[in-house]
């Protein structure tokens, strides 16, 4: 297992909103630290209002998709973010974006944080595992 | 050039479908051993009835755009996957998402292999290069 | 940081041609050796007439946005992109999808180099740092 493990998400679909919280909770289970740097359009998700939505024309289907990952033991969007917290997993909001997307520092859920590029950068040259989510 | 490598493959249209099969086989041309991880709407590839489109309204393209791969050497999605498992890709299909999408064992293709999300991120920590298709 | 990093662009969008013009800026202003490698959608990206729109209905919004990044000190993308090069950036156009997009070399923007699939994993293969834009 990687050490540290870092992640990138840049869309606001619900399933791209998933992914770094199914990977992010499983890695952090087993001892891995791990950060997720939301930007662009990801940076959405990790405001107070986040309410992600599945892409295009599946946009409808959100909720049937919801209510089939709770049949399979995954909580929903917002519940599951504070889950990944609770287990230690590092939300941040990406400081040059949250200006272009009109999101406020008091927009942001709790405990998430702001971060720059450059120190993001600096996150992921350290780990062994980065994924860029989409 | 990596000793092992990993790709993640969550989205089903024709062109993130080709991605890890175009990167898949030449890495392991190149003597690196390749694992693909089929989760979310990627889960779809890997089945018996696997057949992705363009994304949007270039849906309709996706047999132009097949056409042209061929003349450029490239094969169809079902030949290449079964060529690059020839080569030794392992393709893995997510066990967490299976049951969401609606994916039974039997309806894998041959040689696909069942996986979850925890195995997965102990093969990316072991691999010099990740990438998460989208 | 890194000493090296990749990134892969297959997406044509606006938003997807932006991530690895900041990331990557960003990366070179810290030292870094940085390297693009543009394929599928992405390829179009690194011609002269290069003109990316938001995906989906936000096309239309484009320009407002493209604005509020000006506001915020990003340059527009043309402009952005010769920046990275400045900066030493390398953008590769992938040799197997020119054809596929129908992009020749006269098409490339200056300073852009043509680099297979193999010769760019072995590149991500040297890298701390690989993402997969999308």
């Amino acid at each position: 297992m990687a050490d540290k493990m870092c992640m990138v998400v840049c869309e606001g679909s619900f399933d791209k909103a998933m992914m770094p919280l199914i990977m992010g909770t499983t890695a952090a289970a087993m001892g891995t630290e791990v950060h997720v740097f939301y930007t662009f359009f990801g940076t959405k998700l990790v405001t107070k209002k986040a309410n992600p939505k599945l892409p295009g024309i599946m946009r409808l289907f959100t909720g049937v998709f919801a209510g089939r990952m709770k049949k399979v033991g995954i909580p929903g969007h917002d519940e599951f973010m504070q889950q990944a917290q609770d287990m230690g997993v590092n939300l941040y909001a990406c400081s040059t974006t949250m200006g272009l997307m009109g999101v406020k520092d008091e927009d942001l859920k709790p405990g998430v944080k702001v971060l720059g590029a450059a120190a993001f950068l600096k996150l992921a040259g350290e780990s062994q595992t980065t994924l860029f989510i989409g």
